[in-house]
């Protein structure tokens, strides 16, 4: 084991693109995984797991088909299992993720924001 | 589904007991839970499931039988699954767990601190 803490902000700090998630922690067979948003994702669902976003810094929108969540830093969400949505956020906005590993960002949709689901920082 | 977030800040304010974990979502069979902690907690290891602590408030350390992480507000660690462990804060510190429901925070010790392992806020 190596007894050295997991510092969020630096682990921002070392990259600038957006919609694209990055691991940083493993618990079992979950990861916990960075990622940027700015601008609009697309529609999307995961079939076999819920969802969460915790929102560390700035704000977002993740948009579903009967209603929308608005998410300020410090603020949680789980998307259920299933459920379509499409985050979207008006300025960059930095979140952790925590889902099964190998959980693809696009979900059920092949699309060119598709990212690689086993990039670590 | 309901749209709202769910605010860290807000549902530390509605309890003060430590050592004493409240659950504030659900993902899959997981729980996100959160808890105060200030002094020593005992000596425990959790048998089948590793354990993420992310510092939201505050500064701590988890003690380890060959080695001790500290940790500040914006900080994660994973205690792997097996690894006795002991939390310590000086000063009250805040967190967030994220483990498997049912999770006993004494873990495999039975103790006048084992707190209630499924109370929401």
């Amino acid at each position: 084991m190596e007894f050295k803490p997991i510092n969020l902000q630096e682990k921002l700090a070392k990259f600038s693109d957006h919609w694209s998630p990055k691991i940083i922690a493993q618990m079992n067979d979950y990861h916990f995984k960075l990622v940027k948003f700015q601008g609009d994702f697309i529609w999307h669902n995961h079939d076999d797991t819920d969802e969460v976003f915790i929102v560390l810094n700035g704000e977002m929108s993740i948009e579903f088909r009967d209603g929308k969540v608005d998410l300020k830093q410090g603020e949680l969400f789980v998307v259920p299992m299933g459920a379509e949505h499409k985050p979207f956020a008006e300025k960059e906005c930095e979140i952790m993720l925590v889902e099964p590993a190998g959980t693809k960002n696009t979900g059920d949709k092949g699309s060119d924001l598709t990212a690689e689901d086993n990039v670590w920082i």
